[in-house]
């Protein structure tokens, strides 16, 4: 899969979680990952999450590092679902690798005891996605920069959570081509 | 999905890998994961993984605990190995919470850059499986010892890894029953 | 799976088809039958039998015992119809154990050689879902009246058939968990 | 698909479950339901159900009418065990059209209170395919005997029982060429 | 599947690429090939192609062979597209049948190095469609006036190209149904 | 995918056929296609066409150029045959280009009416494959040899399908990456 990280700041207002959004940006005809930095402020209207929508939550941020997954392997939800899981646990260990100390929760990051990222994953008839996204700046929420991180530092990592994302889906692609099928106990 | 912690020690020969193992031991019909502790020895005959297999390695280790993973919802190999990689995150998570500070490349897990554990995934045309196991004690590799662990605390480990898996999963199934379906970029 | 039983009425006009409508009303994150007593009156805007949408045929009742499943495991249409028929067989059984002498062709109940029920199944990218409905009142149709229910009656058949789709539902999926794959006649 | 109905009895023994059984005995190249006529004992080897197979019960039964189906549009196990119970009901539905009262629980048919049938289902990596059967004569089981049937009487009801079926299955698959995508309540 | 070749000319302008398309126009319940000939005039509002929505490209011909496929016993893209190669494959076949000497290149096919056809291929939730059209007569591009066929013969070619697509499919079923599964190398 | 072409002769058997042969042979993890020249001499155990099996047929030719196909993204019999199809086209094109006139009939090439090839597809659990044959030199029956062919053209034919189909399966996964999700005709 392409690993794409666009030289301007995109401002994440959920029409990016369409499918194809990433072949109309970026003319990429193969699975990718897109890693951004840019400010979140989701319209009811786009809201995948249907308890947001319904809750009237807004979900907004001054500024954030984003990811943008998409698969055209399969339409299942477990996968898409599961795919995010891992993400959020890259996230997690490149935090990690920082001395930033952030636990997860199924698809949200914390630092000392504050939400610090948003998450949804889904499947149209052609493609499932994700968006994953931290908070660089927040005052009312947990950000990278309280756990230390400067600017630079939060679109260095922005680039590598990309780039581990994509050998993670390659490293899974070559053991399924490795892996002989489980005979039955009995 | 059913958390199973057997009473006694399983020493793990490569048949618990086999569809259908849990219900023949443990009369489980639930996807499950049973968690244990016990040696590692699995013959060539075994091998799902055909790399070890041609390479006539041998997978031994005196004490693991171990995690066998079992889902009937689908036989898809990327689900069972990205399914896979996040219970091999889970257990990073679990030991990074006790101060092991653990990394995490693919399918296995590393302390002070020694490798700690043995992992694979396949699938027959009735469930798709995990193995997962870590090192408790062993001179030629990494362990749970060595990153300071007593037998005990490994005990424990191998039930909180357990549930948090089987937590992780009813989580993910509670997310796909709210996502709406993906509109399209246009 | 979950069975939902309203207090209220619920009147069906076709929006209650719609994927996560039972998420929506009903908080409910498992896959769910939601059984309940309301008028029927579909308009073509919401009808997904493409049939009686182009022969502009009125889907209408005074009074119905109504059935919405819906399940997330699949997108597989004739998964989706195999469960509807199982369905209306299941009803079909609540009655005769009433001495309620219907027949079924297809999706549909017959009591008296009149069609007593109207049935539709069907999926989006994210889950399938099945309507079936069955006359408690109608002078133009067969009805539970004119088979000689009650209206209470009609009330514990809704609650009983909710019941026994979710039971046939949890018994399949332990079937599921007990079988070897099959071998090939040679 | 295809109703076959061989002139011979066929002794039932578990290589009939067997994927392209049907192939090989009838050069049949659809899908298919082979209903016919003979005793029932099968071993441990070809037993399917692990829980048979560990108990070493012994499914036996000197005279049986038995139905093998075979899909080849599938390899999901939810879909043979749902097609399966749907057998079981149109088994059902032919009974009580005779006047032969017999309830069903799970893929178990019973008369006065005695279990009269064997049922499996499960899948290989090419078709999924189920077994099922009625015992005609039994001293120990119920059987269609019991229920006033005779042997001409038992032999029609196997034609007819596969007839239905397959023209069930024509239903469906028409069914589920006229059915417009669901929407999203919202 | 159905092959269906309708009376008069059809003008397609994209609306034709919908699902069931072919249940509303000819009441067909089966998996279908619809030939016919006519202009084509595609709006950007009807494109399925992404590429051709956003470079404006006009999809416009005077007079082609069309034909529109719709299959429901998937919604793999992969297989779409797979199946849409093949059936340019046959078209290619039987006009070099004619002696008309075309050459191929993914979807399109050329005829003394010019285009002379338009394709695409997608999925709904419910059913998988291809279209597929060839240029009869063209002063722009390739046509197969050019390549010296009559309007007769087009309209011969029309028939014979939907009656080989379905009789390949019908052959693929078949061979689907005398296939064991694959061992494993070791 | 990858396109791999061994230094030596591969004399066939059958057992090329099993999943991971590639990877076994080649240490290639991806989908590939192994083209290759040799003998073809298929004992009955290695059949995987039960029909072949059945009669007893011998599959033997001196001299072939064999292709054996994996692809791991799906274990869909109906997807297997399709691109079984396709690799028969995809040759048929090539020897065209060659001035050799061949045509096909389902899986099979012929050259002046004599049929000169072989070919199977089928699945496992975790990958499905192909193998196809083409004469190079053969009594009994048609071969590139008769068709016109050098040695050296056959073994430059040889690489150049291997090639092409690769190209058309990156072409069709592009493809699958561009397309908008199909409307609903209304």
């Amino acid at each position: 899969m392409k690993c794409i990280i666009p030289d301007e700041r995109i401002d994440y207002d959920g029409s990016q979680i369409g499918s194809l959004w990433a072949y109309a940006q970026f003319k990429v005809q193969e699975d990718s990952i897109v890693s951004f930095r840019g400010s979140c402020d989701v319209s009811a209207y786009h809201m995948i999450d249907l308890e947001d929508r319904m809750n009237e939550e807004k979900i907004e941020s001054p500024d954030m590092i984003h990811f943008i997954v998409e698969h055209f392997d399969s339409t299942s939800l477990a996968l898409a679902y599961t795919r995010q899981r891992l993400l959020a646990c890259i996230a997690l260990e490149a935090l990690i690798d920082r001395k930033v100390l952030v636990t997860r929760s199924g698809d949200d990051l914390y630092y000392d005891g504050e939400k610090m990222s948003v998450a949804i994953a889904s499947t149209s008839a052609v493609s499932h996605k994700i968006h994953f996204g931290i908070n660089v700046h927040s005052e009312e929420w947990g950000s990278l920069a309280k756990g230390g991180l400067t600017d630079a530092e939060a679109d260095a990592l922005l680039a590598e959570i990309g780039s581990r994302y994509a050998a993670e889906h390659a490293d899974i692609e070559r053991d399924m081509r490795k892996s002989r099928p489980l005979g039955v106990f009995t």
